[in-house]
C-alpha cells in the first residue's frame, strides 16, 4: 500500500480525505497546489509530508520556480511535523550542490522516499521484537503506509509483528476529529487482513482496565531531545491511561523526526485547526454553530510515560536524553 | 429547558436524536412506542429514562393494558441505568395500592417528575459549594436538563455555580459515538448563555496538562454500594486523567441512581450497542464497512478515582461504602 507516487515528472497523491469510501488519485505538476494538499490533509503523517515536500521541491525545479520561495512556502504548510523541514533542508542542500538540476533533485527525492520505506521496515524489524505473542495492540491515529513512504512506523511495527504471527488483535482508536484511525488505520488493517477492531477514542481506557491491551504503539510528528514528543491529539490521553494500567507504551519514528534543537516538549509548536472540524463532520452539523471550540491537532506526551522509542537503528530505552544523543553520535 | 411533558393524557418527548439542528416533539398515547424511544435514545439520561418510564406506565394503565407485561417490556428497553427499574417499581407499588387507577398513577408519575427536578436543584445547591471561583469545569456526555426531569445533575451543579458567578468556562467533551456532549450539552450551555467550549474527547487530557481544568463533574447511570459507578463511555478515561493531573473529580446523582444491591462496579451490567454507531455518523460512512467494532455504551469508574459524590442530600466523601450506607440508613 502506498499513497505517494512519482511518474513522468508528475506527483500523484492518493486523496486521504476521501478514504475509505473512495480511492481517488490526484496529480500535480505545479508545486503550489501541493501546499494546499498538505494543509487540507490530502496527504498527512510526518514522514509522508516530508516525502511529498521533497517531490514538490522537484516540481518547483522543473517549473523553473524560485527554489528559495518554493521551500519557504512548502515549509509554511503545517507547523508541527519536523520531517517537512528536514526533507526541504536536504533538498536545498542538494540543489546547492547540483545547481538546481531537476534530474539530480528528483533522484534525491526518490532516495528520501525509498529510504523512508527502508527505515519503516527496519523499525518494524526492531519493534516486532518487543511485541509479545498473542498481542492485543492499541494504536492511535494513522502511522501506517499512508502516513509514510510506505509500510508505516507504528503500523510498520504491527505489520512486522503480524508477519511473525504474534498479533491477536489491533485496536484502532478512531481519532477525532478527522477520524484517521477509522478512515485510514482500519482501512489499512482490513486491506492487509490483520485482525482489527475499531473503537471510539474514549473506549481505550476501559479495554485497558479489562486487561485487553498488552501494548500501545503510536507514531510521532516531532520528538524533542529528551524524548518528549508531539503526536496526533489524544496520544497523551492514551499514554496517561497506559501508564495508569501498567501497559507498555512505545513510539515508533525515523530519526528524521527527532529534533535535537528542542530541549523538551514545551518547545514543540502545536497547530490549532478550524472549529468546524469539531462542530461538523463531512459537512453535517453535530453541534450548535455558535459554540466555541478548542481544536489542537497534536498534543505532547512527556518521555516519563514512554517505555521505549522504536527507530530504524533499534529500540531506545531510558535515560532517553543520553541515549538519543548517542544515537546521533 | 425540559424534554419530557405530560399534557392531556399524552406523553410528549423532545426528540434528542435531532438536536441541536431541529427541535421536534413526539407524542405518545400508547406505551409500546415509548420502549423504542428509550432504546433509540429519543430520550436518554438515567433520570429522564426513569421519568419517561413512569409516564409510559400511565399510558399502559389508560389503555387498560396488562401492567405487569408493560412494566417488563419497559424494563427491558435498556439495561444499565437503574432509575428505569426504580421508577417502574415505584409505579407498580402505587398500582397495587390504588388498584391500577390511572388518575392516581398519573399523579405518582408527575410526583416522580417534579421530585426529580427538585432533587437536581438540591444537587446544584450542594454541588456549587465545591466549585471554586473562576472555575474551568470539564463535563462528559450530557447530564443536563435533557437527561433529567429538568435542570440536570452534573449540569445542574454547573448551572447553580454559574448562577453564583463562579464559572469562567465549561469544557464539554463531545462524547463519541453519539455526540451527546456536542449535540446536547453544548446546546444547553449555549441556550443558557453559560461560557462553553466544545472539545473532542481526546483533548481533555491536554487541557488538564496545561492546568486549564479546575474540576470535573459528570453524571451517573448506576452507582454500586461502594461508590463505583457506571456512566457514559469515556467517563473512566476522564477520571484516570483527572487523577493523574490532581484535578478534583465529582459525580452528581440522585439517590435513586444508587443500587445498594450491587456491592461494586463489576456487578453493573454494561450495554453494548451496534457497530454502525461507530462506523457511521448520521448515515455517513466513516470506516470500512467490514471492520469489527467494540461499542460499549458505558464504562465503570472505580470509587478510588472519585473526590466526592454530589447528591440531593449533600456531598459524600470517602469512605464511600460507609457514607453511602449512612445516607440510606
Amino acid at each position: 500500500m502506498d499513497a505517494i507516487r512519482w511518474e513522468g515528472n508528475t506527483l500523484f497523491l492518493l486523496d486521504q480525505t476521501k478514504l475509505p469510501v473512495e480511492e481517488v488519485w490526484l496529480s500535480y505538476t505545479d508545486y503550489r497546489p501541493v501546499i494546499d494538499a498538505i494543509r487540507t490533509m490530502v496527504v498527512r503523517g510526518a514522514p509522508a509530508i516530508g516525502v511529498t515536500a521533497a517531490y514538490a521541491y522537484c516540481l518547483a525545479a522543473l517549473e523553473g520556480a524560485d527554489l528559495k520561495e518554493a521551500k519557504a512556502a512548502l515549509a509554511a504548510s503545517r507547523p508541527t511535523a519536523v520531517n517537512l523541514f528536514w526533507a526541504l533542508e536536504r533538498m536545498e542542500k542538494q540543489a546547492a550542490a547540483c545547481g538546481g538540476n531537476p534530474e539530480t533533485l528528483i533522484a534525491e527525492a526518490i532516495a528520501i522516499h525509498q529510504e523512508d520505506v527502508a527505515m519503516c521496515r527496519a523499525m518494524g524489524h526492531h519493534g516486532a521484537a518487543v511485541v509479545p505473542d498473542h498481542a492485543r495492540i492499541l494504536t492511535h491515529c494513522n502511522a501506517g503506509a499512508l502516513a509514510t513512504g510506505g509500510y508505516g512506523t507504528a503500523l510498520g511495527v504491527i505489520r512486522a509483528a503480524h508477519e511473525q504471527g504474534k498479533v491477536d488483535m489491533v485496536y484502532a482508536d478512531e481519532t477525532r476529529p478527522l477520524l484517521q484511525g477509522a478512515r485510514l488505520t482500519a482501512y489499512e488493517l482490513v486491506t492487509d487482513h490483520i485482525p482489527a477492531t475499531l473503537i471510539a477514542d474514549n473506549m481505550a481506557a476501559s479495554l485497558m482496565a479489562k486487561g485487553q491491551i498488552d501494548l500501545v504503539v503510536v507514531g510521532c510528528d516531532r520528538m524533542a531531545a529528551n524524548g518528549d514528543f508531539a503526536n496526533k491529539i489524544g496520544t497523551y490521553s492514551v499514554a496517561v491511561n497506559a501508564h495508569h494500567h501498567g501497559v507498555p507504551f512505545y513510539v515508533a519514528l525515523p530519526c528524521s523526526t527527532i529534533d535535537l534543537s528542542i530541549p523538551d516538549g514545551s518547545g514543540i509548536p502545536i497547530e490549532e485547526r478550524e472549529a468546524d472540524e469539531v462542530r461538523t463532520l463531512y459537512g453535517v452539523q453535530t453541534a450548535p454553530r455558535t459554540v466555541e471550540v478548542y481544536n489542537p491537532a497534536f498534543d505532547v506526551t512527556p518521555h516519563s510515560l514512554v517505555t521505549g522509542i522504536i527507530t530504524e537503528k533499534g529500540v531506545i530505552y531510558p535515560p532517553f536524553r543520553e541515549n538519543l544523543q548517542k544515537l546521533f553520535g
